[in-house]
């Protein structure tokens, strides 16, 4: 049985892309990142999809203090900036991100003799990102292929990518079509219990509902 | 003036490292990763490298408590390990490290606009570690061309690898004639005050130095 470790952020691509996981058959193992992320409510949803299916989950702390992005830090100061700024986009780039957690995953990989990363990455939501594209997989895998000793015996990660191309719609009929369990999911930018409904993360994942025609079990404000 | 982050364990081999990135010309940040590791006196060797620069050293912890190696947790255990297999190499392989500590450096890199990583791997050495290759290291950069944003704007982050293909004594010689401060540097595998001389690693540096025909200011027990 191929076993697959699945990046699960706790939000809607990365849950589907776990359902893609085991539905591609794949002894699956969940990987959480902490990074200080302005509310726990989303590790709180990648601890609840992880539980669903009954999965090994790990969660790995980095300490991405030195890193500059308005994702990690004090929410307070976020919220400020965000007034300032006066509704625009916030700069929620984090340097190397993907990078750095399909590193730790390889790493992973090596310790538990698993065959692939899955990643829930997205070239139609995140077109200016350079480490969602398709290149850059390609790349990955190669330095994987040399740089581990997986790849140097013969059998590199792999890199899978199963939402890639899909857009929000598609992505969520293909998780309701898996019974991947989205109701669980978080997509708010802001924590609580319910979503604020009108961050633009929000905004997104309520047109995603609407154009697939599924109603979003999350509850908003 | 270009600026570099310079991977630095406070060993020999990324201490010289260091040396050789200011001997280039470069503003040079150190970057130093805590992971759980036996002992502390090679991150005092580290401190005390960047200080005898006067640099900005980033000291980045990782949780590598999901990582099995016998670099990482308890040193009881690790003695004992060593007992048991009869003063064999212990295996010090940790899965996927040069490339995990990479990703970060380039995180870092992109946060500081750095241009370089410089990183003390050695093929010499660590002959059988596939992330101690030219190829590997070549194909990471590919990576870091199609993954950041430098690689986008078409200024990729460049690895550098100063003693790659040097012996102990060479590397030594080195550090000697660009000043590195060796005195400051740690190899062996305990920690304490002075180093216990008869590990693998205290071999190596004692022949290395003897080799390259210094006194190794280092005190042994």
């Amino acid at each position: 049985m191929p076993k697959a470790v699945v990046l699960l952020s706790g939000g809607l691509d990365s849950t589907v892309t776990l359902a893609h996981s085991l539905n591609d058959g794949n002894e699956t193992v969940a990987l959480t990142f902490e990074y200080g992320q302005r509310h726990s409510r989303e590790l709180d949803s990648a601890k609840a999809a992880a539980e669903y299916y009954n999965l090994k989950h790990i969660i790995v702390n980095m300490d991405m203090s030195s890193f500059r992005s308005s994702l990690i830090g004090d929410s307070n100061n976020i919220e400020k900036d965000r007034k300032n700024i006066g509704n625009d986009i916030p700069d929620t780039y984090v340097p190397a991100r993907n990078i750095i957690m399909m590193s730790i995953a390889a790493g992973i990989c090596e310790s538990i003799d698993a065959d692939m990363i899955y990643i829930g990455a997205n070239t139609v939501d995140y077109s200016g990102y350079p480490d969602c594209r398709k290149e850059f997989f390609t790349a990955f895998e190669e330095m994987l292929s040399k740089g581990t000793k997986a790849g140097a015996e013969g059998h590199p990660i792999r890199i899978v990518t199963p939402i890639l191309n899909l857009s929000k719609a598609e992505i969520i009929r293909s998780g309701k079509t898996l019974g991947a369990p989205l109701h669980l999911t978080w997509s708010c930018y802001s924590g609580g219990k319910k979503a604020c409904g009108h961050c633009d993360s929000c905004l997104i994942r309520s047109k995603g509902f609407e154009d697939a025609g599924y109603e979003d079990e999350v509850e908003y404000r």
